[in-house]
């Protein structure tokens, strides 16, 4: 009898309605379903109507525990144990001028770590490591797995894109979600990253869940939903995990644009840079380090980056990768070496007072207009182009003096970049009454000692 | 340029989106929604996204009505108005043993109403009109629709199934719902119903919706919930509604398959045949002449369907109806040319006392497994099985007692309908309590007089 007939067969219909019935579902349908449809056995439509009782319904952590095993195990883990280093990473929920990843994966391998990256392109407002990277000339995301494990052994970090070996049943379903009006469920998130993430075989994991008018989750509420379900998720399969609630209601650091994020990553590297940048990356590398068992505290992980940078060790790690997944290391060296925008414009102060507040958002979009992101996932990007701030939120403004310098190569788009960017600044006569931190909140950390006090 | 690139372009996204969040769609997004489906401009996975939606967030009475209105003009409405008579239908949400549209058509017709009445097939424990009407040797519900206007106008009644012509929105819309966990909405129900009906071009329309175990609506909340709904859902649409919440606790009569049912509808149109049909089928009638203005009140309608059946003349127009739809007219005359079962086997009581209950949707189901109905809708029918009772819920029962005759064809299957018949009913050592009513409530009809107690 073929399985087709058999009666244990699994019946998507069934599965459906009791999602929409608001009744849990066990670990062996959640599997029965992400395999059929991963192995093309059930159709787009059953699975869509699918997630959306999933968005109406929500799951329970046991379920999306398992709803992330399942799409984990889709594809590959990748095993690491040739390599005797704990392996730690990093994980966005992407904003606007977010650089540290390109920061972190040198600073953490210098400390003898290994930091196996897997990122994602930048998709609407928000920017992507693999955007950044290949603004590099000659960088390349795309290497085989064998190569991944070969630049990993050697330079102790390695970045690249998903590769169809890793979960492929993410890629399906993230696809579904995007035109399904399926992607805004903390339940779907959680397993769409921690799938991914989990298959690089990594010890350890910090999450940096952005808040604030430039993230996805825009109010703390909800990041900190979706922080605890991954903390949680991750936990739960044995991994050491950390998320922090991080600021993004303006953008991170001062440069806005893929090549333009390079060099202010350099620029951290080199020891300089905005203190904003510079105060998270620190902050994330303390933790990266402390959780994968490098040192003792996250004080003391914080410590060690600084070390790291003011050495110059991690800007050598970060040359090595360059140079070893084919980027022109000279472009390091030399940043004026990095594509860069024709003509430059800038936004000036229409008055005096005091930034009060950025749309982050809206920041970021002037530049997918620029050509510097994507509307739709087959966009190509213009690395060259970006925006420059000159002032963070709390900052005094004179009269007529420059708020922001847009770099572009397109009049037809500057105009409609300038349009947005204007409106994007707002400028009070006092100083806003409370700073907002850069770190709000952490969650989770436990495994480890937790150690902000430190 | 072309609509596809027009910013006024329909996008099915933002629909399900808004949907997802609770917010009311406008008509115009409704109608985009279904053209764009009907048409095939959006795909089936976006479509079953936004039914789940539906199915969990509801819809609002405008919403539901502008639902049905664009399913209604997804295609031909029927133009009746060559007829001068009043069009008036009946629509039962289904239930086992319900043959009353085969009495009620001719009854109507013969009062001088036209009844153009299109109808479909059984699915599951529930029987189907066509199915019933095929169990006549020769009987063709295929027409076309020019056959069927000719039909109407010179019989007055015509029974036929759903043609390509009439709202292709809910059939490509219901094959979707069927396969993804979203049949089971009173809004979607009543517009499928609804957009159908209203397609016949009547302007009066009466609502059996049952109740009970036998029922699709198992609650007699939830039954008037939906009947609710379509009565406004029609008043809205300038026509005369009523909806009757009638008993499906226990099959309708006392025959139950295609032959079977036939041979009960005969009965009653020459004056015979069960308590229960016989009621209902007179106060259906009777609401339907009052609507359709054949009469001042239901009591007049009631006692009109009487003499139209004492008289012979409702039996006469049934006669008419069959042989201009190509049916053999003698199998009226003598129901044992009708399909007849091979076999038959008792079902006898296993003790004394009183029938205090009867699985109405096990009955049903008894029946699919003889083969009298479908599983699923590729199914063929064997028209002549099925199982005829022999005593009504409160009936005093003595030990070995027939309890019901099963006429069948396949020794394969009465084994498994016996089983199932088994446990279909309950005897008891004192009788019921409470009589469950034949007709629970009465909704709408608030537009001619309502005339309950005449």
């Amino acid at each position: 009898m073929s399985t087709a007939d058999s009666p244990q067969t699994f019946r998507a219909i069934d599965v459906i309605r009791k999602k929409r019935d608001g009744v849990e579902l066990s670990r062996g349908e959640i599997e029965g379903l992400v395999n059929a449809y991963t192995q093309d056995q059930i159709p787009d439509y059953q699975v869509s109507a699918w997630l959306m009782a999933v968005v109406l319904r929500g799951m329970t952590r046991a379920e999306t525990a398992a709803l992330t095993e399942a799409m984990l195990h889709s594809g590959e883990v990748l095993d690491l144990s040739y390599l005797s280093a704990k392996k730690v990473d990093k994980h966005s929920t992407g904003g606007v001028g977010d650089k540290t990843s390109l920061v972190l994966a040198p600073v953490v391998a210098a400390a003898g770590l290994v930091v196996p990256m897997i990122s994602g392109r930048g998709l609407g407002h928000t920017g992507g490591t693999l955007d950044k990277l290949e603004a590099i000339p000659g960088f390349n995301v795309n290497l085989s797995v064998s190569r991944f494990r070969e630049v990993l052994g050697k330079c102790g970090c390695c970045m690249i894109g998903q590769t169809a070996e890793i979960a492929p049943a993410d890629r399906k379903l993230y696809a579904l979600r995007d035109v399904t009006g399926t992607v805004e469920s903390p339940y779907l998130i959680c397993a769409s990253i921690m799938s991914k993430k989990l298959a690089e075989g990594v010890d350890a994991l910090v999450l940096d869940v952005k808040t604030g008018s430039g993230a996805f989750m825009k109010s703390e509420k909800d990041a900190a939903f979706l922080a605890e379900l991954m903390v949680e998720t991750g936990e739960r399969m044995g991994k050491k995990m950390v998320a922090l609630i991080t600021d993004m209601d303006q953008p991170l650091g001062n440069m806005i644009g893929n090549a333009l994020e390079v060099v202010e990553v350099v620029e951290v590297l080199r020891g300089g840079g905005p203190e904003d940048l510079r105060l998270l990356c620190h902050e994330l590398a303390g933790w990266m380090l402390h959780l994968g068992g490098a040192l003792r505290t996250v004080a003391e992980g914080r410590q060690r980056s600084a070390e790291l940078i003011s050495s110059g060790r991690a800007l050598e790690q970060f040359r090595q990768m360059v140079e070893m997944q084919g980027g022109d290391p000279r472009a390091i060296d030399d940043v004026k070496r990095l594509p860069r925008a024709q003509r430059t414009m800038e936004l000036l102060s229409p008055g005096a007072g005091y930034l009060s507040s950025v749309q982050c958002e809206q920041v970021g979009s002037a530049c997918v207009i620029l050509g510097g992101g994507r509307e739709r996932k087959e966009d190509a990007v213009d690395p060259a182009v970006g925006i420059v701030l000159h002032k963070k939120v709390g900052e005094r403004v004179e009269a007529g003096e420059t708020l922001a310098t847009i770099h572009y190569n397109s009049e037809a788009r500057v105009a409609g970049a300038m349009r947005l960017l204007e409106k994007s600044f707002v400028i009070a006569r006092v100083p806003p009454s409370d700073k907002r931190p850069l770190i709000h909140r952490i969650i989770g950390g436990a495994s480890g000692k937790s150690a902000e006090n430190n």
